[in-house]
């Protein structure tokens, strides 16, 4: 029976369904987000795409939105709001010219993600996170937890998405 | 033994390892390819993303480039050719500003993934286009294959990318 769990807790965690909520197991309280207690999804990197986007002005990136297998099934399927359970992660990396495009295309007018700013999580739980639309924010920097300051200010960003259940990104075909 | 080939079939077809390459059953020639006869890779959406980038001028697009597990692999572990089997799919959208980004960030500074432009997928058989560094080239707008003179463009802007495979995409951590 033990083996049994343990395969499947295994394969959850491939299948990169379960998010690591709170301080998991091996996992020191540091690496947890502060508020929500989130830390980062194992496997996340191998999650679908959702869509991209580029940002100017201060953040100066371009960023990719990946879902995990719950998140994803509501977007195709136009799921709102999202279920329990839906993780939305966010890639963000420097806005970098490549000199290589450009000379390809002969122009300059080609941008590349650079190295890793910082990755984002959005994490489903109508419950838990109830005071916050049903859902738990996390930012890491080179594996690290954003402060407390700075993850107060997320929800009041997404306050006003209530229509798309406070979710910036739509889903990219 | 014809159950276990179909089993192993659906299960390679699921995990995106197959591509449709030449008239598949039940397709026509007209979703292929010229020159290099690819179809659409089924479930090639569900693959595991490589990068991002953005192109302005005439493309003014956002792209995102994604991997069959072949080709992730090839990438995670700096494989060098990329081996035989490996795809790689860019998705083309339309660049699309976002207002509902701009009034939450209170400035005209994103953008986000409009609607589809083309997709465009390499697909790696050293043999069979060993005449373009063993690469076949596809390009599809609305699930049509673009003409014999577009295709035939593909490898000269590839070419100069020896170093690189030919292939002009870096994987994003």
């Amino acid at each position: 029976m033990k083996r049994v769990t343990f395969l499947l807790v295994g394969m959850l965690a491939v299948a990169g369904v379960v998010a690591s909520s709170g301080p998991a197991s091996g996992k020191t309280d540091e690496q947890a987000s502060p508020i929500y207690g989130i830390a980062i999804p194992p496997g996340y990197r191998d999650w679908k795409l959702i869509s991209i986007a580029h940002e100017e002005g201060s953040f100066n990136d371009l960023r990719a939105q990946l879902g995990n297998d719950i998140a994803i099934e509501a977007y195709r399927k136009g799921t709102l709001p999202f279920p329990d359970g839906a993780i939305i992660a966010a890639i963000h990396w420097k806005y970098v010219p490549s000199e290589v495009n450009n000379k390809a295309f002969g122009r300059a007018q080609s941008f590349v993600a650079g190295p890793t700013t910082n990755i984002q999580f959005m994490v489903k739980d109508s419950k838990k996170y109830a005071a916050t639309g049903g859902w738990g924010f996390a930012d890491f920097t080179d594996g690290k937890p954003a402060n407390e300051a700075t993850l107060k200010n997320c929800f009041g960003c997404h306050e006003p998405l209530k229509a798309q259940n406070y979710v910036f990104t739509h889903y990219a075909p």
